[in-house]
């Protein structure tokens, strides 16, 4: 079956009758429920609540909330209109202020916006612009999932992290986007996710969206996975990306690296799955990605339940950085980079 | 300050009035709480559900079932007394059928009962037994403390895994035992404790105990001990053990070998302190020692919050094999083990 005649499981996002509805995640796994909005604030109320997630995915809703802001006030005078436009973008700016693909989003439709002075033409043409983004990302994650599937043989077991998946994007997802296609061309392959403390991206979200395709799945604790290496139970680690160096250091979600570290000890694969607009050509190396800190209360308990003793302190870097050294190849929507480096990275631009 | 002058701050068991009162581990951290039994099968039922855990703490806890047990019936004649006996071993051995602690402990009872045909003077001599062994167990982990205090710097940063403190043992601890006559040689020592997942012994226990002793602790993720090695935030790992092969190989909870992979990437220290009675012999290395498999629910999910999906495959190894090639030394009650390999043990039950 070909990948893009196949209807998604998954619809994180979803366009209808002019209006956006998306999986509320906070729910999962335990209920699943669209959150239908119909206005830039919603919107903005659903990324800041993390309802939705991931940074595809947040760019995404981003640019569905200005088109349904738009559509709503495409009636009125100019003026006004452009008023309106002027608060949208705002509101949905301050929403995640530190999600790259949201301002890119954002920017984009800005542009649209600028090259039209009636707002009923304009509002059609934003709806257009959000749609042509959110299939745009859609495309570019079958062809990451493209270039890699064809490194992943049939009946691999496949180790992954956190959620990168049709949850975290327009749909199929980066990492498991790669599990998708190679399912998708005919392979049997099997997922084992890690959990993903402290946040149970993987335990909620990976494990929940494998589950609902029919993709065998097998959850662990973070800890477990040096385990199951020794034991020959991995063929392969395919991860996302938060940011990539330019000499191809990857940020990515804590734990990423002892990943990496673990799978060159046993010769196991380990593959990074990321679209081009997540390599940042303007930061040198690993090094120089500042790692977000963020609260204490994630680590001491989850949703309510306290177990750690009060008073303890914490620390709880949210990323790590996995030196290119460890990646044995990139997947990307251009191709596969293998054994990245700068040279590499920058030929992958040319092509 | 010397180390066995020093009153412990976490008395895990204690024998008071002809009582054995325990620290209900259940609670913790949230209530601190002791748990009084006056005989065999209020101390089996405390050993079943966990509110005593930790093998050599388990041992102890079951021989002072056996002197409550014999105080209790030593006015009956010397058959009921010998029945009553019969059944108090019966009860606590099926108590936790896995601890190895738990048998040896009452194999030496049982010896001591055999000694006399006076269940007056024998309840005395079982008494005097269950205490000696207490006590034999704590001035084990004073010196293994010592023998690894050696080893550890002023100001050293320590990383440890799971509980292998004062809660675990009769008191002092095997790897926090290190910790602790370190901090009483008068050097300044901080911990970084890992959470470990999935029974949060970390999160839950050694935080607890630390946090109590005023010894500076930081509560991690299980993923983030890579990150924080990289930059060069942690002196040396001290763990203990749960079994050790005659080669050296340790089996200890699981991702320990993680913690000891990512230790030798970063020529980092890792340190094993366990008690000479860890070592098993008949054990040629760690390819031998069988991995128990827990249930799926500690993964899934934590007191009753479920996160994971309903119906998703898991993985629940309990332990994991560090080879002793990654292992920079052993610490024991009989000195420091360095490189071990199966001549240096040999040669450990001849000093």
């Amino acid at each position: 079956m070909n990948a893009s005649s196949r209807a998604p499981a998954v619809e994180t996002l979803r366009w209808r009758d002019g209006r956006l509805e998306l999986i509320d995640q906070r729910l999962l796994p335990s209920r699943f429920e669209y959150l239908s909005c119909s206005g830039a604030a919603e919107v903005a109320v659903a990324i800041r609540a993390m309802a939705v997630r991931g940074a595809p995915a947040i760019g995404c809703a981003a640019a569905f909330g200005i088109a349904l802001e738009a559509q709503r006030e495409k009636h009125r005078a100019p003026a006004q209109f452009s008023d309106a436009m002027d608060t949208a973008f705002k509101t949905l700016a301050e929403s995640r202020p530190t999600a790259v693909n949201l301002f890119w989003a954002l920017d984009r439709m800005r542009a649209v916006l600028a090259q039209g002075r009636d707002p009923k033409a304009v509002a059609e043409k934003l709806v257009e612009a959000a749609l042509a983004l959110f299939h745009a990302d859609l495309e570019t994650n079958r062809a990451i999932g493209r270039a890699g599937a064809a490194l992943v043989p049939d009946g691999a077991r496949v180790l992954t992290h956190c959620n990168t998946g049709a949850l975290a994007t327009a749909g199929h997802g980066t990492a498991l986007g790669v599990v998708r296609s190679a399912r998708d061309a005919g392979k049997r392959i099997s997922v084992i996710a890690s959990e993903t403390r402290p946040y149970l991206q993987g335990a909620r979200l990976t494990a929940w969206e494998l589950t609902q395709e029919g993709i065998p799945v097998t959850l662990i604790t973070d800890s477990a996975a040096g385990h199951l290496m020794s034991r020959g139970a991995v063929d392969m680690v395919v991860v996302g990306a938060d940011r990539i160096a330019a000499n191809g250091d990857v940020a990515n979600k804590i734990g990423t690296y002892t990943l990496a570290v673990l799978a060159e000890r046993h010769r196991i694969p380990f593959y990074v799955a990321a679209p081009l607009s997540s390599i940042d050509t303007s930061v040198a190396d690993g090094a120089s990605i500042p790692i977000e800190e963020r609260g204490a209360a994630e680590v001491t308990g989850y949703a309510g339940v306290r177990w750690a003793p009060e008073g303890v302190a914490v620390a709880n870097p949210a990323f790590d950085i996995t030196p290119a050294a460890l990646v044995s190849a990139l997947f990307t929507e251009k191709g596969v980079v293998e054994r990245p480096d700068a040279a590499r990275i920058r030929a992958l631009f040319d092509r």
